[in-house]
């Protein structure tokens, strides 16, 4: 939570703090991605963080929608755990010079953004449902579906490197 | 990655770097689980917290047997987004007065946490797999279905809020 962010006293606060933390996070994330295109070395991993690029700006879309149903001014508050997780993810890339690690690195990281997503869009969605928020669901549900679905193809492609190590 | 860790180079650095990360995450989960347990009201979530902080001295335990198998000492190394995800939580916390609210806000960190520790254990195993450390494949799995099991009940325990509040 930034400094200048507003004190958490109900729940309603929580829900907005929280999406004001995925905005933050999200944008994080479109600004990171285009360094993880130029270096992936596997077309494949290169293809996926294309598409999920592609993906995040529509997912920012979609939490303006939100904010503008809840009539407030789209706003990030910044988001320590995403700062981390990119931070280390920056911190291990630096020193990789082999591909075929970088491309693993540049894999487990992505992950760890991606359940960091998931995890926030479902408190997100329990909160808006708790609320009685009920236009807010539909976006929130489609975010979510998109980041496990990333998810899963990242896990295949992890599985795909292994399975092809051990041919 | 802290100032003083080895640099990565290959497949074996990363594994080794990303066992680290999770031996310093575990740690500090140790560290803030009893504050967690005293500051919880509903008295599910208050047991389910007692409950996780015993099955995380375990799980350290099971990381200590891999650095054995791997015949070196045990040692962490400062996971950036562990801190981040426990900077936040207790930012958040520290606004909040009522209970409902505090533990909403501790129910969400929670996962945040449990979704952190799933997608490092997954590449631990992914990484393991590949390298050929069967012998390090089953304690991480077992920390990896405790952490799945912990995030179920937590998502659980969400929803029995949610319709209690509908009720």
């Amino acid at each position: 939570m930034g400094i200048f962010s507003k004190p958490i006293k109900s729940l309603d606060d929580l829900f907005m703090h929280t999406l004001q933390d995925m905005y933050y996070a999200e944008n994080q994330i479109a600004k990171n991605l285009p360094t993880m295109v130029q270096k992936a070395n596997d077309p494949q991993l290169k293809q996926g963080f294309q598409t999920h690029l592609t993906e995040t700006q529509n997912q920012i879309k979609r939490l303006d929608q939100v904010f503008q149903v809840l009539g407030e001014r789209p706003k990030g508050v910044t988001c320590q755990a995403m700062d981390g997780i990119l931070a280390e993810a920056k911190e291990v890339m630096s020193d990789v010079a082999d591909t075929d690690v970088a491309d693993a690195a540049m894999l487990s990281s992505a992950q760890a953004v991606e359940h960091y997503e998931i995890t926030r869009y479902g408190t997100l969605i329990a909160l808006a449902r708790q609320l009685g928020k009920t236009q807010c669901v539909g976006p929130l549900e489609q975010n979510l579906e998109e980041e496990k679905a990333t998810d899963k193809k990242l896990t295949a492609l992890a599985e795909s490197r292994i399975n092809r190590k051990a041919a």
